[in-house]
C-alpha cells in the first residue's frame, strides 16, 4: 500500500489557522516599537479590537503575554489587596481563575458546576448572599475545556442586582469574535481575550477591556509588569509601557480588518454555523456533545462508549491533523474539533470527513457518508 | 533637487535587525503548542539557549512577554515577600527594577551611580553591611540607557563576600550574546533577557536563568502567570504552562542556531569589534562616549555642543533609518546607535558614514571623510 498524502492542519481551539496574509506581515522587517510607522499599526490594531470587543471607542489593552497574563492583569489592576473572590468553574479554566486569585493573596469561594453544565441560578443566589463583602466574580463565557457557553449576561445581571459592588471578570479568550459578547450592555468590568483564538494571529497578545469602575480601582501593590494603569496611559499615546511583540501587533491588524471587513454579527454568525456542523457531523457519527449550551467556538463531543478519544487522535494526526481531545480527566473520551480559525463552508465539510475517517479508523463500526451529509444539513439550517 | 532613494534601516539597541530566516520560520503556518513538532522547536531553543546563557545544560525558561515580564518573574518566583532588595543603579533600567521590587511589596534601599558611571565599591560595601537582612540585589549588566557595562562578575563577589545569602539578580537584556557573561562562574542568582536584542529575534520572548538556591526559595504567594516553578515544571517536558508565542519560538530557534554556528565567543568579539567602530566613528566626529566601560550592545555617544540629538535621529530619519537617541534627560543629547542584531563589518561602515551625513545635515561644521576610516581603524585593532 503506498502511503497517501495528506496536508498538516490545525483543528484546534486555538492556536487557530492563521490567514496567509496574516502570516506575511509578520514576517517583514522589525519596526521599532517606537517609530510612527509602528505607532500607526499599534492604534489602528487598537482601535479595530474595540470594535471586535463591541466596545468601540473604548481602551482596549493589549499586552505581550498569553491569556491567562491577560486575566492577571484585569485582577491586579481592578481587585484590591486581600480582597473576597467567588470563582465559578464549571472546567480548567474557571477553575484556574480561583487558583489565581486565591495565590495573589485572595479569600477564594468557589462555585462548581459539572462539565459542560451552567450554573444554578438558586446556588449562585445563596452564595453571594453569603459573601457581603464581596469584591470580585471571575467567570468564563465560553469554557474551552468542555466546550460550554456559559450565560454571562444572565450572571452579570444576578451579581449586579444581589452585590452591586462586586467587579464580574470575564475570560472571554475563546468567546471573542465568536459569540455574541456585548460588555457594556451586559454591565462587565473586565473582559479577557487573547491573539491566537478568534482573532486568528498567533499566540503571544492579550486583550483586557476594563469597565470605568474596574479602572478606578487604583491598586497600588501587586504585579508591576500586569499593571494596567501604566499600560493605559502608554497606550493613548500610540505606545506600550514595555516593548510589545511588534510583530504578532502587525499580525494581529491584518487579522482584524478582515473580521471587521466580514463584520461582527456576521463572524458570530458564521462561527456559530460552522460549529453546528461539526456538532452535527458528530451526533451522526454517534458521539454526543458534552455541553448543554455549546459554545460555537468548539465542538466538545464525547466518543462513543468502547472508543479512546486519544486513539481518534492518534487517526488524525496520521491523517495530517492535528485535533484537540480533552484535557486532564476528560481525555479519555472527549474530542474537541474547532473552526474558530480561518475556516469556511468546505473546512467544515472536510473536518466532517475527516472525524468520520479518523474514528473510522479506531472503531470500523462507525457509521460511513454520514457525517458530511449531516454538516451540511446543519449549514443549511443556520443559513 | 530629485529626492534620493534610502532603504529602511533600524539602528538601536533592540529591537534590532532580524535575518530573514528567523523571519520566514515565524511566517510558516502555526503549529499547535502541544504538537511534537513544536516540543522539538520548543526543546531545541531550550538546549541552544542554555549554551547561549553559557550554562549548558540548565533549565533557561522562555516566557511570553517583554524583558520587564522575565526581570518580574525572577523577582517573584526566588524573593520572598516583604523581603529587603537593594537596587544599583545608574540609568533607566536599573531605576525600574527597584520599582519593581517596591511594588511588589519589598523593601528597597537603592545604590545610584552617575549615568555611565559604575558603582564605587565602597559605596557599595557599606550599603552591604548596613542591610543585615538582605534577600537580593538587582543589577544591570548593560545598561542600555547610558551604553555603560557594569561589573558584574565584581559586583557578585562582593555581594557573596558581605552578604553570602543574597541573592544576585541580574538584568542581562542586551548583554547576552553581546558581552562576556557567565552565570555559574561568577554566582549569580537570576539573568534575564529578551529576544529582541542580541538573539536578533522579535520582541515578545523573555529569558530567566536562576541559579539552584534561587529555585529552592519556593515562594508561595504572588503572580501566577510569572511563577517559574509551574513554567519549568512544563518546561522540562518541552511544553510551557500557559500557551506561548509559537511563532517567535520557531524564529529564536533558528537565530540561536546561527549565533551558535558562529560560536558564542566569537559573537562576543564580533559586537565588541562593531561596538567599538561605533564608538571611533564618533569620536572622529566630535561625539564623545557617556559610559566609561562601554558595552558591547550600544555606542552611547554625546552628540557636540550646540547640536540637538533629536535633530540628529530627524535627520537620520530622512535618510531611511531609525536611529535611537536618549531616554528621559539624556534625549537631548544622546544618541545610540548599535549593530546588536544581524550585523557586520559593512554595517558598521555604513552607520559610521550614516552618522556622519546626519550630524552633517544638522550641524554643517562636522568633519567630513572621517567616520568610515575610524570604524575601519577600530576593527582592524580589533582582529
Amino acid at each position: 500500500m503506498t502511503r497517501e498524502f495528506f496536508k498538516p492542519r490545525l483543528i484546534a481551539p486555538g492556536p487557530v489557522e492563521v490567514p496567509p496574509a496574516v502570516l506575511e506581515a509578520m514576517a517583514r522587517p522589525v519596526p521599532h516599537h517606537r517609530a510612527p510607522e509602528f505607532v500607526t499599526t499599534f492604534t489602528s490594531a487598537r482601535v479595530r479590537l474595540a470594535e471586535v470587543f463591541a466596545v468601540p471607542g473604548d481602551d482596549v489593552m493589549i499586552l505581550t503575554g498569553s491569556g491567562t497574563a491577560g486575566f492577571e492583569a484585569a485582577l491586579v489592576t481592578s481587585v484590591r489587596s486581600a480582597g473576597s473572590v467567588l470563582a465559578l468553574q464549571a472546567g480548567k479554566f474557571g477553575e484556574r481563575w480561583g487558583d489565581m486569585a486565591a495565590r495573589l493573596g485572595h479569600r477564594v469561594e468557589r462555585l462548581s458546576s459539572p462539565a459542560g453544565v451552567d450554573f444554578d441560578r438558586d446556588a449562585l443566589t445563596a452564595k453571594l448572599r453569603a459573601m457581603p463583602d464581596l469584591s470580585a466574580v471571575t467567570l468564563v463565557h465560553s469554557e474551552t475545556s468542555t466546550g460550554a457557553l456559559h450565560d454571562v449576561r444572565a450572571i452579570a445581571e444576578l451579581v449586579r442586582r444581589e452585590r452591586p459592588d462586586a467587579l464580574v471578570l470575564v475570560d472571554a479568550v475563546t468567546s471573542l469574535a465568536s459569540a455574541e459578547l456585548r460588555p457594556r450592555e451586559w454591565g462587565l468590568d473586565a473582559v479577557v481575550s487573547g491573539s491566537q483564538k478568534g482573532v486568528m494571529t498567533p499566540p503571544g497578545l492579550a486583550f483586557v477591556w476594563l469597565s470605568e469602575r474596574a479602572w478606578e480601582a487604583k491598586v497600588e501593590r501587586g504585579s508591576y509588569y500586569l499593571d494596567l494603569q501604566r499600560e493605559r496611559a502608554a497606550q493613548a499615546q500610540g505606545q506600550t509601557a514595555y516593548t510589545p511583540a511588534v510583530s504578532l501587533v502587525a499580525g494581529l491588524d491584518v487579522a482584524l480588518g478582515m473580521l471587521l471587513a466580514e463584520g461582527l454579527e456576521r463572524v458570530w454568525r458564521r462561527r456559530g454555523a460552522l460549529n453546528a456542523a461539526l456538532l452535527a457531523a458528530g451526533a451522526a457519527l454517534g458521539m454526543r456533545q458534552l455541553a448543554a449550551h455549546p459554545s460555537p467556538a468548539v465542538a466538545a463531543l464525547v466518543v462513543p462508549d468502547g472508543v479512546s478519544a486519544p486513539a481518534v487522535v492518534r487517526a488524525a494526526l496520521a491523517r495530517g491533523a492535528t485535533l484537540a481531545g480533552g484535557q486532564d480527566e476528560l481525555k479519555p473520551t472527549l474530542l474537541r474539533p474547532s473552526l474558530l480559525g480561518y475556516s469556511d463552508r468546505y473546512d467544515a465539510v472536510a473536518v466532517a470527513q475527516l472525524l468520520e475517517d479518523a474514528l473510522s479508523d479506531v472503531a470500523p463500526a462507525t457509521p460511513r457518508g454520514v457525517a458530511v451529509a449531516a454538516a451540511l444539513r446543519a449549514l443549511e439550517e443556520r443559513s
